[in-house]
């Protein structure tokens, strides 16, 4: 069972709520003796931190990692993984559950508030609880370690579209990414994101978002065929961020208006070396790594935290409309990009460990 | 681990290869005295079966499965589930591997033939083997028994598209489903569908397809937050399937673009009970089911065993071109509609099995 | 969950009643390119047969098994694995339900019938069905090809003791484990062991036995510290065949009596290698193997269907006798010296998997 | 896989090392709306608390368990779980790695340091690490939570062998455990055993012991047949303890001295309810509860931490000899008592879940 842990031989396990004193996750099964340095998983933390800019929701968190288990202190400030779990906590440092009392006992629209009453019988009277995305906080530490075990991979994400505006793909530039609040490869969009952000903040409304997660350097041969495909494990980890309503692979959705002829990726020798003349495989085949890169994409819906009023039902059964007041991001989909790169470099380590263990 | 293995308390294992004597799995975690029949898991089987129309493969399989251990048999000829591992057989009658033969030594771009062989280090030299979509008789069988497990639970599946061309959802009759070659729940669009496939045909070609899949009457609170979601479990399962590369559950793909006053499913009351004014989330929300009809989409890529000369490699590492002669379905997702609809029923017994463990 | 799955990397998935027309098994992660020839597994189905000696049950079983799946046959008939799940199966040629007609509604004591019954409220009207240690059958062949997966493995085991005589420890012989109807190493009990079994058996009784499985060249590092542990995984594997209710690693209930200066094995070196001095930790220390033997003894208790008649109840709660006719073992504990070397085995391969797998 | 994960759908996952600042656990599986307070997980913890007299190690650990995650907090300052999971912290107050300074670079025989060392590359420089049995701290607080699980469960341990001296098992008395220092069930051993540790503790050395428990009202119809066995998975669990290296459950080894006729358990009514004459299954039959109490009984080798003076060699290969000096526990069989229940309370509660899972 797996409540609340993903991954096979590579094993996060996540713990805590938005409102509580700490976060936390336990990752198990990582190789000994891999370098790592706080600072490198601080980077990737530091991209998903909440209000950075005014694009994402103003509750400000430091989101400062620590490791408390699993490793050998350096002497150099670094750390050596033992084999052991690795604990990684996060402090809470910006609780404000006073903002939820006035919705504490609706139920807001699009929410997990719901069916989390529906399953649990009870409700957090602190807010959203363990259905926040306040945990993939977790998920993106816990990658920081896991990119290190594939030796050279290289897992990155850009944001494609919001709203109605899709990216320009002709234009894509990696160096671009960090260089915008929000991870967009095309620099010519920026404008017209803004201004559709703004107008919909002062509307009160939120929009949705589609992130593409592409990993470089994937040894031929990661995935088990049948149930444990790759294509198979990155859905369902992109699948469990949350808001995320779709996921595909390679040319996804389009393959199912190609013909064989267009759709297959024909094999070449350039030096002697496999070459691949397309990608809408997306790097699987029979859920197996090709060598290609690895591409993903995902859509994240809009956050159903919105200033405009919507109709709904309390816990006594009485209808009721309900503004759902707060820090929200007008744009949960920006925050995603690290956190889409994050679970399929955590399917990737434990795949890699795997296919080690059965192959040798 | 997993690699053939489906389920956490509700498991089916697969086992077996397209060109062999037998095919089969093992259904463990069933529920003791459950009611099954031949009939209603060959009712499954029977739709999905190769060779029932000419818009599907020419290869005859009679795919009569038989119960060989799991279950006490009745008077009635009817059996009884005992709460033990239920295995069940199907007996290959029609291997031709013969038809694999001249491509024993290519790769067939768009297949598992490159990664298997890379993985592995060894081809099977009878064809497709356990790659083979012919592992998904098992699936479908094994789902016969699964269903009876949630009382009242209907799951249904159509194919909404066919390369390019779409269903009109307004006209959606499920009574038609059964009455066309295609599951298409659209009488109008049947001649065109017919064209495009002879001429698919004609041109030895394939296409895609998009296949949706329902499931009515699930009760509220199935699903695990985190890292068990229903809507990630079931893209996993969905993405399990040969040939899927896309997913969604809900408004899926097109929340991207939506608002969130748009997209969040209002609540009110009708006569007391609770009532949804929209299923934009396709019936799931914080990875829970809400009581809503889940909602699910895929898309299939058209097979890449067509009989247009495509550019690959020997695995002797020599350029070469390759036909794929045989057998093959011009458009495999027609096939995929029961199989969309046996993955569906299995994580849906599933999780109802862990939620009645955890929750009581 | 894992009703009836065990390993977790190398995996075997048992099915089948002892009634039925077959029973069966998958073994699934088993790694590529493993040779392997049915003689091989054959020889050890051989050793645990019944039939094949007046101490043991007189239902005769020919035990043939077959592999339907998971690998290549070679021009030599031999087979190489691929990597794919094996199926194997053995069809029962002598189900003699009828025996146990008499018992049918009546709980033996000592047997699962009662807790079967209490568990899943349905009972096998054939007999002891899937509590049968027919299914310990599948285990030893499987354990035929994990045999295979650690180089230079020997895993071998001796029956110890027969009710209350034990054998002369130092005799030991391990040549003549196979030339006696008890795999006993030590040819001075056999007469004694001989007059109590006759004795036992004139009087309709039975008698516990224990057993001893020595693994040699086991490399040093296989076990998970905490909940992975060798011998944790040990005892479970072999705690899960029928009758056992005991199991000691190395030496076992005696450290308690034991001081620590005499217990931990002191460690030196013989030209440069390794020694320990004795081996009281049985090969293991903190879940982990040191390279020394494995050594694991475990209490088979005896059979409880005897024909002597035992005070029980029925189905309808009324108070009765009963005798067990039927082809019963007088001494069940022989035939688990076979069963006991296949647990052992398919633990080991497990772990050396699953080690690779995290360390490289 | 699960290194440092123990449970099925109740899932313990545990963290942290002896020289670490924290350890901790995360519980995850738990129903919601269990009422838990502090002071009853305080309460199991206390009992295995070191320091409590001088038969136990000298090392001071408040051993103060805070709960993280998972709960809310009711006015009364107890606890209701939400069926999220729960994460336990347990400050280390009285970390001193210095103490094994000098033994450092040499293996401890009876130790986990050289397994550790061969299977991971390195050795933590400050001591046991993850192999310290104060790991177990964790396992004895989260089982303060399983213990509420199931209605009525009543489990409890005791010491009946330290060294040769096996208590009375005519005189046991439950409510003696708590009033001496040994968890003794037998006050007139009191005596021979306090000299027996006196004795041991001069000389530097060390001792064994024997742990029983005992769960009352034990629900029939838990544990799966095969491979999710009672008895197997509470052998597992018990030998996953550490320095235990046997276990036994109900009559154990002595069933290989007994006829059948002596050790079947025989059955009769008593006013209508169901009665066994005896327990020699130890509450147990086919893997599965027959609603007698469940009897565990385990052996804990004599800590191989002594100070007397002991052959080993270094990291380096060469040989020398080694004392280890630090605060030990004469016998660490002791402190075994209370996480001896906490186990076999994380194996029912587990079980009580996965039956009510499967069958309703």
């Amino acid at each position: 069972m797996s409540h609340n842990t993903f991954g096979k031989m590579l094993r996060i396990t996540t713990w805590g709520e938005s409102h509580g004193d700490l976060i936390g996750c336990v990752l198990d099964g990582c190789p000994p003796n891999i370098q790592i340095t706080l600072k490198e998983i601080q980077f990737h933390l530091n991209r998903r931190k909440p209000g950075q800019s005014k694009y994402t929701t103003q509750r400000k968190e430091d989101d400062i990692v620590e490791i408390v288990s699993g490793v050998i202190k350096n002497d150099d400030n670094s750390y050596t993984t033992t084999g052991t779990p690795i604990s990684l906590i996060i402090k809470n440092t910006n609780q404000r559950s006073k903002d939820y009392n006035d919705i504490e006992d609706k139920f807001r629209p699009g929410h997990a508030d719901y069916t989390y009453m529906k399953k649990y019988g009870l409700r957090d009277p602190l807010g959203g609880g363990r259905s926040s995305a306040r945990e993939t906080a977790m998920r993106v530490a816990a990658s920081g370690i896991a990119r290190k075990i594939i030796p050279n991979i290289k897992i990155r994400a850009a944001l494609t579209q919001i709203g109605p505006y899709a990216i320009n793909r002709k234009v894509w530039d990696w160096n671009f990414i960090d260089q915008n609040p929000f991870f967009s490869p095309d620099s010519t969009i920026i404008e017209k994101w803004k201004d559709y952000l703004e107008e919909i903040r002062k509307d009160g409304d939120s929009t949705g978002a589609i992130i593409e997660v592409v990993a470089e350097n994937v040894p031929i041969g990661l995935g088990e065929p049948i149930y444990g495909k790759l294509d198979q494990e990155i859905a369902a980890a992109v699948m469990s961020i949350n808001a995320v309503k779709a996921v595909e692979i390679g040319a996804g959705f389009e393959t199912a208006s190609m013909k064989g002829s267009e759709n297959a990726d024909e094999i070449i020798l350039e030096n002697g070396i496999t070459k691949f003349l397309s990608n809408n495989a997306g790097g699987i085949l029979g859920g197996i790594s090709t060598g290609q890169d690895i591409i993903v994409r995902f859509a994240v819906k809009p956050t159903s935290s919105i200033l405009k009023p919507q109709r709904t039902i309390d816990s006594k059964d009485n209808e009721t409309t309900i503004i759902t007041r707060g820090r929200h991001d007008p744009c949960v989909g920006i925050r995603a990009v690290p956190i889409g790169e994050a679970m399929v470099a955590l399917v990737l380590a434990d795949q890699y460990l795997r296919n080690r263990g059965q192959i040798g």
